[in-house]
């Protein structure tokens, strides 16, 4: 069934060669980059031409058939060692995110040893167009599910951009919210502005605004005064990767929003395919968290605001504890006060 | 007592003229703008060249000085009268902070019926040089008695700037701190940068840096996460204005921090001198809270930031409730665990 709000796609294979729409650029420019060595594309997931956990994922697993076309062609015994340093450099572009790993290990899945080599590049391609398509489908079906949940008249929160620019297309937490409004079940969007990197004034006011869902842009600072006066109804965040026991690393930010959340009596859903899930990292406590460079905070798009000489402190993910989140909503189903029983439960449906 | 750290003076009457520390500038440009007419002041007031409660409150003192001298050549018996719309205008340069009306209303003590009109410019000018010094006091008096309640070794964090730029000098929140650093309790201070205006990144951490007192700026988004892993002791904030029950309204962010603050056991301490006290606000629903324009939100030090037609939602205070607060510091005394009968003993002393 086609969607009414689905009209960006940040990663795409023309001509074999990877697109990558340039996010640093957004939204004074809509330029697509064109990679060919997979070197180049962790670097663009490092430099964040490409960010959101899920389209980190989907551009590793083209990464990965660039780079086994870097080394197609020496059609040596030893093509498996050549390709590791690549991969690991791929696997480390981003440390949060687990959908990174999670598509190379997909990827890796493909690499069997009776595959003639030369059928891999096309069976790669395959299965990275495949993660591709079912990242796409995931979100239609994660975002319907959650639609569910959201009654009409609603006014929600987002934090960050879990948009269509975060995934393969669609998005979670603006997969859920075009989902609603399709539906008419949303008033309102408050988008926080989300600092450092400003993702929800520069990725999410834009993905919003070009489909005509409203939307108000907020300083972070204002989301617990919000809350207090026009009480919205839900706060929907993406993942960038969620632990067995249900805690949810995503963009710095989120943690304080859901105690606040909390506070106010406002429900939080954090929607994530369940690729996001990682069951090997029990709880939050797990979950390698990045630190980005001070200059994220000491200049704002690329304008200097602090003094001279003065230090940041700028880790780009925090962690909600499970106990502060109402709904995850995945691709498989809900999972309403996440915990760990319900999440084994969930991953081994 | 000299103080050791006591380096900025962001108001200054000089050869007959008020000078102002542009703080749109910080922290690229030092620069003083001169005022001769109140309707400049005025608008210096609305567009920020000054801000802070107390700040604006000893420049509009300064401000009817010059309203006097304007319509003191007139020496007709209208003066009064032609005097208004100029206070109005100051009065209503700015609603949040009630520093603003308190200097005007102690300005018009100055100017009653025996005074003759060519002294009043004598007068008044003296009264404002008192309440310019009166308020450097009171910073130093509360932040003395204030660094009483900070232990060795403790790690802060601050919100917006209530520094000596926010104020006649010293500062309130930046003032405790300046105290306590100078008796070795302070280890580090952690910065909001506090968006839209950035108060944080710009002042705050100029100051600071200025006089070398450890600081780290981070985005707002990060003081949950901080707390929970670094459990700082104290956050340290000023005021626009306190309600009688002890509710307080500061810079757009305050709220959520003290929310945040209260969940993690941090505790929370408002800086300011009793000037910032509005007996007639009963409560926090009763102070008005100033919206600025939604530009500050699309815009980042003049570079627009968010798509065309986004629009934001910009209140610029908003209200911590009273029972969030651990201690109000005047130059009176420091209320703890503030409500409305301790507030009133505070004020009739």
């Amino acid at each position: 069934m086609p969607r009414q709000y689905d009209s960006i796609r940040p990663i795409k294979w023309e001509n074999d060669h990877l697109l990558l729409l340039d996010q640093r650029l957004l939204p004074a420019e809509e330029h697509y980059l064109v990679y060919e060595r997979v070197s180049d594309v962790a670097q663009a997931i490092t430099d964040m031409v490409v960010r959101g956990a899920p389209a980190i994922g989907v551009t590793a697993a083209y990464g990965v058939v660039l780079a086994i076309r870097d080394h197609y062609p020496t059609k040596n015994n030893n093509w498996r060692n050549d390709l590791e340093p690549d991969l690991q450099k791929l696997a480390d572009a981003r440390p949060t995110a687990i959908n990174l790993r999670w598509a190379i290990a997909r990827m890796r899945g493909v690499m069997v040893d009776n595959v003639p080599v030369d059928k891999l590049v096309e069976s790669l391609l395959c299965e990275a167009k495949l993660i591709h398509q079912q990242d796409i489908e995931a979100n239609y079906t994660l975002s319907d599910l959650a639609a569910g949940l959201i009654m009409a008249n609603s006014t929600v929160i987002t934090h960050c951009n879990a948009g269509a620019l975060a995934t393969g297309g669609y998005g979670t937490a603006l997969g859920v919210i075009r989902s609603a409004y399709e539906q008419n079940k949303i008033n309102l969007v408050y988008a926080d502005e989300t600092r450092p990197w400003l993702q929800g004034a520069r990725l999410t006011a834009w993905e919003l605004k070009k489909e005509n869902i409203p939307v108000k842009l907020i300083a972070e600072g204002a989301a617990a005064m919000l809350m207090r006066q026009h009480k919205p109804d839900w706060v929907i965040v993406g993942s960038d990767r969620i632990a067995a026991n249900g805690d949810v690393a995503n963009k710095i930010g989120t943690y304080s929003l859901a105690v606040n959340a909390r506070q106010h009596g406002v429900k939080v859903m954090v929607a994530a395919p369940t690729s996001t899930i990682d069951m090997g990292s029990e709880t939050g406590e797990d979950i390698p968290i990045e630190f980005r460079e001070e200059a994220e905070l000491l200049n704002v798009v690329g304008h200097r605001i602090a003094p001279d000489g003065v230090s940041a402190w700028n880790p780009v993910f925090d962690v909600t504890p499970a106990s502060l989140v109402d709904a995850i909503v995945t691709e498989r189903g809900i999972v309403e006060k996440p915990d760990a029983k319900k999440i084994k439960e969930l991953m081994s449906i």
